[in-house]
């Protein structure tokens, strides 16, 4: 089977896991309640639909993490509910922190219903991806289920951790190289390696092997990050697409820009004087490729990108049951923006 | 021992115990994060002492109950915790959700940092409400830990329902009779069966002293509710104190009112015409005392005391043993606003 039939044949089964979540632990009496949660997942409401729900892909990642290790997949899936709902429990918050009207072409969750209610909207699903975790003591054990509501926990911690930081930088043009990695740790990585983790855990694997699982998927999600920093600066969108999409104009702390601030003082004393206008993009990208801040950033994420694979190579040492995690992680890696 | 000696005896130990919750969860490396923590639990920063910390009593609930139940108190320590950081979390949201400047005579969390970073605060001590359940599973046993994630759980459900009945009634004058008991129940009631059922829980109880237990803290906390109502119209503080404290002149949807808007037509047409003024206060009680608003509501806060007492009674069929928490029930229903 091909990992386009693998997801597939998941989908539906990962979405009913949610709805049943949903439907077990928000009480009909209150529709409206109910319907903020439905709406931020794509279900219901104004451009409801696929293209709303996004790719699922942490639930993914638990479930063949789980295959992988030679498990039925299907005992990981209250694992893979709990994922989401924690990853879209963020993003309820992140919306209100970021200002953000918009998320996936539709109305975010507070300006639909006020920062009050999506607040709340939010402290219900944060509720929601931990009681989805108890039914892994009927697909897998009640230790399982005790030791995942810890890797969650723990993963939750690494999220607001992450989170902290991009706040408390937002206003601010330089970060220290060494806050940048818990900072977007905190962001793809620490939930990409929970979710490996969590699924090698619903598989009965050895502690051991759980470690290399949450290393593959922590690694891998670092890789993908430091990529869409450099993608953010000479990716095409960023390049060709309107000028105001390039993360030099935005002012975001990505890792080249990091690497400039270090390398190049021209770099540095432009990026502290205030925004980059549309117009010196050209100009700073001159002063990033001089210093190589590009290729380095690059370097970095094969740098990244091999640990993933070798963590992954320990996590399941039979390779033709690497396949798909493989195929997995090249398509999360190669994706354009 | 009197139960403030109890009290006194028990205080310490749950404040070390939150505090090694706080240690291990939030990394050192973060000042300020945990700093956000620390101030809102009253420990450190302008105004830290006991005053700000408040009375801890659901944590006292947790304990009490357990060593009624005839267990060493210490071993329901991390879920004393647990309640007492679970609450903390929905105060930080609250008080942004209500737009409250002070909490205790201190800055709120949002008005020091931001809402930005109050909203991460509150989502970082939901983490460490459940993070410090686990040592239930050394202090008593993994199943109890287990079984208290879900009860914690339940109640955060609950807690976030009654907050978005709250939320979505805030411009509204009127609510239906049907809701009021689910809003009032999720804020204090919800989290006061949790305690008690927690602690019976860490005691290692049966189911069905569990669930007396429970319903014993649920309608402990609805009577302490409607009393409350009772006094924000009626008490001294709403009579003689600034008449702006009354209830009535803050528009609050309490039992009485409720009563007053079924049973008074005249209550109703000048409630709907507007926030009632405080020179106009002594005419909404005739209207309110014409069809005994006030005494309906002492009497149903009563029958809930009666009924709280009978599942205390199931619960630790031993009188002698049900000393210190009807002492605690007299206190928390005596006390005066």
């Amino acid at each position: 089977m091909s990992l386009q039939q693998t997801i597939a044949s998941m989908l539906p089964a990962v979405e009913d896991e949610l709805k049943a979540v949903v439907e077990r632990t928000v009480r009909p009496t209150y529709p409206e309640l109910r319907g903020m949660l439905t709406y931020h997942l794509g279900w219901e409401g104004e451009g409801a639909g696929p293209e709303a729900q996004g790719k699922r892909i942490r639930p993914m990642m638990v479930l063949l993490c789980a295959a992988a290790s030679g498990a039925d997949w299907k005992a990981a899936l209250p694992a893979a509910a709990a994922v989401e709902l924690l990853h879209n429990f963020s993003l309820i918050h992140d919306d209100i922190q970021d200002n953000s009207p918009l998320r996936r072409g539709r109305k975010t969750v507070w300006v639909r219903w006020g920062i009050a209610q999506a607040i709340n909207a939010g402290d219900v699903m944060f509720t929601q991806a931990f009681s989805a975790l108890h039914r892994l003591a009927e697909t897998v054990s009640p230790a399982a289920a005790l030791e995942a509501h810890q890797v969650l926990q723990e993963t939750c911690l690494r999220l607001t951790e992450g989170q902290y930081l991009d706040i408390a930088y937002e206003s601010c043009p330089v970060i220290p190289m060494e806050d940048y990695w818990p900072m977007v740790g905190g962001k793809t990585s620490a939930l990409l390696g929970c979710c490996a983790e969590l699924g090698a855990l619903a598989a009965g694997v050895n502690e051991a092997r759980r470690a290399a699982f949450r290393e593959f998927g922590y690694k891998l999600g670092l890789a993908f990050q430091v990529q869409d920093d450099w993608l953010g600066i000479w990716g095409d969108a960023a390049l060709t697409g309107k000028s105001t999409e390039s993360d030099l104009v935005s002012g975001k702390k990505t890792l080249p820009v990091l690497i400039g601030l270090e390398r190049s003082p021209q770099f540095r004393a432009r990026w502290e004087a205030g925004p980059v206008q549309p117009d010196e993009i050209g100009e700073a990208i001159k002063c990033l490729d001089a210093v190589e801040a590009g290729a380095l950033a690059l370097a970095e994420a094969e740098k990244l990108t091999g640990q993933a694979m070798a963590a992954l190579a320990i996590a399941v040492p039979q390779a033709e049951l690497r396949d798909e995690l493989n195929e997995l992680s090249a398509g999360l890696l190669k994706r354009k923006k």
